[in-house]
């Protein structure tokens, strides 16, 4: 679970012209100090840090084209950086080289009511642009954990709980400016709800990591704020009758906003956690979005087919301060798993399946987690069938760390060998590298790494992610 | 509107090698007769056909990886057809070589309920595929008007009259199995509702027209057919009046299922091709799906707002028959438009832009219709802002054939400076290369451009489309 260090005595430092050039740009926004270093070659992540060997904190596009221009002359890498909250070591400094934060370039450019779209910079988050929509009476559904940045979300094709009904990324990023190695500029996409002019460059940054250029400006969809909102929370007596309630009420149209599965143990977490008094028994949590009468419909439905699976202790909760503690609890999911076990680190696995197989595959891991005597929460969006494990262990103990890249190693191929693929929402970045071939086939990789040597010949981009690592560079 | 004809006579003709190969592989399914070869060098457009130099008539990914094989060998261009409906030049052999007709491959491999997708050949087309749903409850909404592939419609990013609700191609495709120019097979995607592992190539396939690879296998999502549907068409005043029902119905989260603009001429065209008596003004036709109170909700919603823009003559059809009659109605507005003026050509445009701007932008084309003394329908999906005006030519009149071509051209800029795109759902083919550097920026476009040689550096796959033509190779 940890990469393997760089030798940063080993590096080639930076090229003292280049430090010149990047001091003579940002001043004292180019930083060389090893407590910046050390926060920005990290992320929310078990892995230890691989610091960058300078951090440039731009304040607008033309800065990020400078920066880039700069490091490509010099051959030297380059890792955007947003808000720090991957999971996957998107962000650590593998191969060394400048890391551009863009968390200062947080303005909201435009909002545009009538077209349901808005403009922002990278280093936006999802909270901040939802509190500058209010009254509109639009918002941003994305909801990964964190408050991420929405450059990074775009980065890591992030999603969330409400993907079910509103998409990912993927389906949200309408256009983008993006800044390739050698500083040209790229706009993506378009305002237009659709077009099918030329290849669809949107969809191929959208979730390559940085790998391919610097998001520096992204126009992302906006959703009408539902009439009515209702959330539930219910107990199973297994995963798999959960889950057929889930496939059931989606395969009937009911337009479900949130539908998420909470193991037993992730209920006994929150419940210690966030102070809730959940049954410890698998839940689904929902939320239901539409008018009145249509919220009311859907209860009545979902409440209907959860009956006939065994669901029990249903808890509606309709005024706005409850529906915000029990998401508010499930938002807090991954760090009330953590504090389970204080001092552990956690292994945070985030396999997705197609949802016939969702409980097939939830049951398998389980099994495997209990064999190998490991502590892990499992919670997901089982809309979507991913869900995540939070393995949870003592990093001072190697053989448990084994015991836990061994079950999420079996994962990531159980999620393939069942049609899914290893990270639904996360990314590959440094850690899942090795099921590129067996989730795509060795053709597919070549394409994506002639597409990367074609945008980025000198391989400066974000270097060491996404692809199998060859011989060690450094 | 005429596409630069080659001279097949001064075309290398097809090595004899290669003539050899494909006989001894295919039979009588490679065809080098002249009504074959014409037959395949033409789509539904004005255009003048472009006849390949052979047709090969694959029935399984064997042949077509076969026949690449064998067309790359001998450095000769490789054309995927489909069912022949497209409308930009799609399959005009500008630099001749071999059609591979895969209309052939039509199985339907897996329906799958649970998981609400299918996995098709190709060759299936959009009618095939829901007769073949029937009993499981769902359907595959995507419906250009032509009963097109499958396998074409992921190359063109084509979509219709559901996209505001049910998406276009580019939403609604899972995966694909595309053969590459030198034969390789690319698997993209999966099955899976969503993952961030590695490059989005299949909707960097989904839109590339064949340039890129042959699809020879697709899963697309399915979706539940719903409880109830009504449809129902209303006049306004004035078509800036009918987009402010949708842009406001759209905002209050009405989920619309299909929302289609039809101007007056449209209407008068639908009456004589129909035998439907709508009034001749402009026109919205609605259909909404959900549950019965649902939609009974919507519609009251929408009258309320039809009201306020001074909408009339509301026509509600519940019943299945009449639902059809005007939805076919609506889907042969084409065809109708085209029989307002017989032995005319129809050149049509497709541009896309914010749907603020919809309204704006289809007045200004109607005056600069007028102006030039044009005969055109324009309808579209307003939900998605797109439009199509037919503008009905006389062949044999150049000059005003030259005076469609400047109002489309007119109205291909006016669509991009308005941030839309000059093709919502044709692609851009033969025809609208001249607009990609204004819409997509010149560095897009050298991405676009390294992308393709990086894929296909011999040029071979479906050649001369999608980006501006140098000096003529023929």
């Amino acid at each position: 679970m940890l990469p393997p260090a760089h030798d940063i005595a080993r590096l080639q430092p930076l090229p003292v012209a280049l430090v010149d050039e990047l001091t003579t740009l940002l001043g004292q926004r180019f930083s060389t100090s090893a407590s910046v270093r050390e926060h920005h070659g990290r992320d929310i992540s078990a892995l230890d840090p691989l610091p960058p060997q300078g951090v440039a904190f731009v304040n607008h596009l033309d800065e990020i084209i400078a920066v880039q221009q700069a490091c490509h002359r010099h051959r030297v890498p380059i890792i955007p950086y947003g808000s720090g909250s991957s999971l996957e070591g998107w962000l650590h400094a593998v191969h060394g080289g400048v890391c551009i934060d863009v968390s200062a370039m947080n303005q909201i450019l435009e909002i545009r009511v009538d077209d349901m779209d808005v403009t922002v910079q990278p280093g936006v988050t999802r909270k901040q642009l939802n509190a500058a929509l209010h009254g509109t009476g639009l918002f941003f559904p994305i909801d990964p954990g964190a408050d991420a940045s929405l450059g990074g979300m775009a980065a890591t094709r992030a999603s969330g709980t409400n993907a079910v009904r509103y998409g990912t990324m993927r389906e949200n990023v309408l256009a983008l400016t993006a800044v390739l190695a050698d500083g040209r500029v790229l706009h993506t996409g378009g305002r237009a709800r659709k077009s099918s002019s030329g290849y669809d460059l949107t969809h191929l940054l959208v979730g390559s990591g940085g790998t391919l250029a610097t998001v520096a400006e992204l126009t992302v969809k906006l959703h009408p704020i539902p009439e009515a909102i209702s959330a539930a929370v219910c107990n199973f007596p297994s995963v798999d009758q959960a889950v057929q309630t889930v496939i059931q009420a989606i395969q009937l149209g009911v337009p479900i906003a949130r539908i998420e599965l909470i193991d037993a143990l992730t209920v006994r977490a929150l419940n210690a956690y966030s102070k809730t008094r959940l049954n410890e028994a698998p839940s689904l949590f929902f939320e239901l979005h539409g008018s009145q009468s249509s919220v009311q419909e859907q209860v009545e439905t979902i409440r209907l087919l959860a009956d006939e699976h065994g669901g029990q202790d249903f808890e509606w909760a309709v005024h706005p301060e409850d529906r915000s503690r029990l998401w508010q609890a499930r938002h807090d999911g991954y760090f009330a798993a953590v504090a389970l076990r204080p001092g552990c680190r956690a292994l945070t696995t985030d396999a997705v399946v197609p949802i016939s197989r969702l409980a097939e595959c939830i049951e398998a891991t389980a099994a495997d987690l209990q064999q190998q005597g490991l502590l892990a929460p499992i919670f997901g969006h089982v809309g979507d069938g991913n869900f995540h494990a939070v393995i949870l262990v003592n990093p001072d103990d190697p053989e448990e760390v084994q015991r836990a890249d061994g079950v999420a190693q079996r994962l990531a191929e159980r999620a393939i060998a069942l049609q899914g693929s290893c990270t639904g929402e996360h990314g590959v970045g440094l850690t899942k590298q090795a099921y590129m071939s067996l989730e795509h086939g060795q053709n597919a990789v070549d394409v994506m790494a002639a597409i990367k040597a074609a945008l980025d010949p000198q391989q400066l981009m974000n270097p060491g992610k996404i692809f199998p690592r060859g011989p060690a560079v450094d």
